[in-house]
């Protein structure tokens, strides 16, 4: 086993593989396959392979507990919103998937309905909103009970954890009653640039792509018996929904925030007029 | 640009590439078809993508100023060996290349003809050996004042970085004389495990492969008027060159190691038999 040329070097790599593991030989058979294959393709100088590591490493210097940079790098080449889709091909009557995104974190509060997202610091910075869903089964039935975690940006287009004050800000988890409802008050999300400060911000400068993202609040709901559901809604009429950076809308996950000016109505939450209500429902997919 | 499906979103994210640089422009999109594609072909879970994910994270993470995990990452998927070959398509009269490795350094020291490399505690551990050669062009024309930067790992398999001590050893740089040709004195180089204390040994580990690469000297040779040759010399016999965990073995770079018995001989050399002699000529591409 040795002098390999150009072809041969691949089925050499692939032979020395004898994973236990069938999955992992799989998956690592395809990888030598299709990463040859672009090297041959492009024909990489040792200066642009040496730039390519370089930049994987500086992309591995840029992760740490409140910063996944790798993620970032899969989201805006579209490798998230591909497995996303490869995992969850929806049915009728289920609610389109789409990015988790690196800001999901196991410090929102549960809450009870009505209850208010935003710091009193935020809520005052942004656009008073009233958010109100309901959980169903394909068929439309109402799933009590479920888990409902969402989070979202500030007005300023930062997740708490970018914040850095180390509060949860901006999320909460909340149960569906009888009838499968919540509600909960926050402010309107705004459009905002994924962190281009690191290596991915340079890619997308370099390829003369911006770095926002539409405007739009996370779920990720859970009952027993279906599969968790990750997903977004989208504010519509936002600017960038055309031009997601990483790739992630769909026209069914998108919204209506329609503006109320009754001061009445707003008094009953708090707010005074204008403020903003949006309703969405989500259709869960049963597990198999 | 929404409601990408698993084959859409190839071409949107393609399209979405504006980049002033042409060759970036075709790097980038041919690595998102190819990763693409292998998206495509493995179907990953979200968790296996995931897995993924934290894999090149810990590789980034393994990556300090001594240590280049992408590198070895690069190296033992067969990449390294590939652009190599594609940039050093060798003709007759020149010196086949193989990969630089990750213990290259900019501190070796300048020395004269027949200097010892090794520090006098390497050399009380290793095995005795004259190293000489000569550098040509393609048609056996001596080059006078070539540059050769020559590395290589202790009788234990470590190079001197890896040894912690923050002193150049076992490395040095000779000018060839009016004949081309130059020598030094050294240790015997001995079969050593790529460094598998990392996300690399993991994978070397899961996939039933060991980490040794066979004895090598390795050289870089430059000369104005030529390209500068990236080799290694191995040791003939050795156990490994049939399964270098980095493919990098080549026929043309295996010479023998001489064991030469002869007590005057050695005394010449500061050395006390039996030592080891070896003899390797590196044959220059002009540059075009």
């Amino acid at each position: 086993m040795r002098d390999f040329n150009e072809q041969t070097i691949t089925d050499a790599v692939i032979s020395q593989f004898k994973a236990e593991d069938p999955r992992l030989q799989q998956i690592l058979t395809s990888l030598v396959k299709h990463l040859h294959d672009f090297i041959r393709d492009v024909e990489p100088t040792e200066e642009e392979w040496f730039k390519g590591i370089q930049y994987l490493t500086d992309v591995g210097h840029m992760c740490d507990e409140n910063r996944q940079e790798f993620v970032l790098l899969s989201d805006t080449l579209g490798v998230s919103i591909l497995v996303d889709a490869i995992n969850h091909r929806a049915d009728a009557g289920m609610t389109e998937t789409t990015v988790l995104g690196p800001f999901h974190t196991p410090h929102a509060k549960p809450m009870t309905h009505g209850a208010q997202i935003a710091s009193a610091e935020e809520l005052a910075k942004g656009t008073p909103t009233v958010v109100r869903g309901q959980v169903t089964d394909p068929d439309g039935k109402p799933i009590a009970g479920a888990k409902v975690d969402v989070w979202q940006a500030s007005s300023e287009g930062l997740y708490d954890v970018q914040m850095g004050h180390g509060e949860a800000d901006l999320r909460g988890i909340f149960e569906t009653d009888a009838d499968g409802k919540f509600w909960f008050r926050s402010i309107k999300p705004v459009a905002y640039p994924i962190p281009f400060d690191g290596p991915v911000g340079k890619m997308l400068v370099a390829t003369g792509r911006h770095p926002y993202r539409p405007a739009h609040i996370h779920y990720m709901i859970s009952a027993p018996g279906y599969e968790t559901l990750i997903t977004h809604v989208f504010v519509s009429g936002d600017e960038y929904l055309d031009s997601d950076a990483v790739f992630a809308v769909k026209d069914s996950l998108v919204a209506d925030f329609v503006a109320v000016e009754d001061a009445e109505a707003a008094k009953q939450f708090g707010y005074s007029a204008p403020f903003y209500e949006v309703e969405f429902n989500f259709g869960l997919k049963p597990t198999a």
